[in-house]
């Protein structure tokens, strides 16, 4: 997590822009002009959320350190809008920025290696090692147990990556399972949160937060501060601030006392803004980098610097 | 599940082949010939798994009544790997062949239905409706509770799709949460198993099976038995056989009276049957084909008719 948190500390923001790029959040003048050299098909749509992305990411780069985009909203035009999906990794990251895709992949064994290569690592095609989408995290869903999170670690050891394990979630039935009490009297969610601990022992990092983060929502602010609170090594990723409801007063807990130990995501908030503000079409990317500024201050005011 | 169950009768055949195209499985002619046309790239690597499935599809069609793409094998080689994954669709099912799509994808809210628009359903660009890679069926993980999974049942609906909820997963740490025992004193697995018949209610077919099936695995035989007999109307895709150590005996409870109820999965032991066999590489189909029939009768003599 070095890369993350040192990127954090430099543009003194610890939050991440998500890219979910709905067609509904695009300005119509993208969408003309993608459509127009490819018609309304799925590759004119790739070409207007690549086209979309870009704007953003120009206007997004010198204001936080990292972006999240949403795997599902690309792979919903399908392999046109994961070509679309690559081009935005490479473009975020040729602007330093820290790429965590959201993919909630799960599997096991070399199925799960496969997902850790497609999507942090390369692939060997007869000798010869390719990368696909090479992100730099990505978030991993862990009903599986161990089976499906051990065949990532030894590729984030070698490409310094980390993932993201989905711990609570900020959805309103995240509690469904999540929060079930065991035998033992603590809940599905404080268990899988100290296998995250467990996971990402051997690779605790210089501010002593390990490869193996969490994804803890800001809409359950106690859970948040009481998994801080367990997981001394492990960084979450904060959904649910912004759109979903969460605040920076609801986030709060999710850091530590040097201000570490989270990053928190907003999307649709920052992506819609032009919308929300009634902005000209034109300044979409001017109005999504003055909510991400406004979004920054407010967590600031709240937690405090990044020492 | 009636599409399904329709087609397993008809063949006579409970089984699905699982297309998990390593490279390692792929005949040197195939890979040689898609390396010369468009070298040792992701496009190459894609050629050739496409060219390995079309092979394995005309020999399996008239075999088995399902075939479930594995979805990190093709996103391995990135979007050309995608592209190979859509056209193995297609392929699939103009060969009459029912396409589980194994992507276990899960999120929430408008986010899950861009995964269902994607792998199972169409996309909107602004009036046109176009598919991607549509799927009759896909795998998904329950761990977000039903905001994960409600958003997929209006469009199984609509297209005549279904899902498969990971319930209780082939993997040897598949107990480290799913067999934890909650308050209430029963597994999560049997918990989510239950969700599985809350969220297909509304959807039971002629069999008296919904659109909301369940992932059982074979390696697990007393649990698939248990499952079998707490959910009445929850079909079975059942993980595990052959390459996993799953046999015939292992499979048979997870079946009901009728012999229904379940379709047992197989991948390796099929896609390296030529290997295993020591089989020319150009007969690699053929091999495919006389390890699914194998495979067929000995679950028929286990289980009985189809009825």
């Amino acid at each position: 997590m070095d890369r993350l948190i040192d990127a954090i500390r430099a543009k003194k923001n610890p939050t991440v822009a998500g890219l979910d790029p709905k067609l509904a959040y695009i300005p119509a003048f993208i969408r003309r002009a993608a459509y127009a050299q490819y018609g309304k098909t799925l590759e004119g749509a790739a070409a207007a959320v690549l086209q979309f992305n870009k704007g953003l990411l120009d206007a997004l780069a010198p204001i936080v350190p990292a972006v999240k985009p949403q795997c599902a909203y690309y792979e919903q035009f399908g392999w046109q809008g994961m070509r679309a999906l690559e081009a935005t990794v490479r473009y975020a990251q040729e602007k330093g920025l820290y790429v965590i895709l959201d993919g909630k992949r799960n599997d096991i064994g070399t199925t799960m290696e496969a997902y850790a290569k497609a999507l942090l690592g390369t692939v060997e095609v007869d000798g010869t090692e390719l990368s696909a989408f090479d992100g730099d995290a990505l978030t991993v869903n862990p009903y599986l147990g161990t089976d499906g999170v051990a065949p990532l670690l030894p590729l984030c050891a070698q490409r310094d990556k980390s993932v993201f394990i989905l711990v609570k979630t900020s959805n309103p039935s995240s509690g469904e399972l999540q929060d079930r009490l065991l035998e033992d009297r603590r809940t599905l969610y404080a268990t899988v949160g100290s296998l995250c601990e467990d996971w990402g022992t051997q690779t605790r990092g210089r501010y002593g937060y390990s490869r193996v983060g969490a994804v803890a929502g800001a809409t359950y602010p106690a859970q948040l501060g009481e998994l801080r609170r367990a997981l001394p090594h492990t960084f979450f990723l904060v959904p649910g601030y912004g759109a979903q409801g969460g605040g920076a007063k609801d986030v709060a807990p999710a850091f530590d006392a040097h201000g570490r130990g989270a990053v928190i995501n907003a999307s649709r908030s920052i992506l819609t803004a032009w919308q929300k503000t009634g902005a000209d079409e034109q300044d979409y990317a001017k109005a999504a980098a003055a909510e991400a500024v406004r979004m920054r201050d407010e967590i600031v005011a709240e937690v405090g610097g990044f020492e």
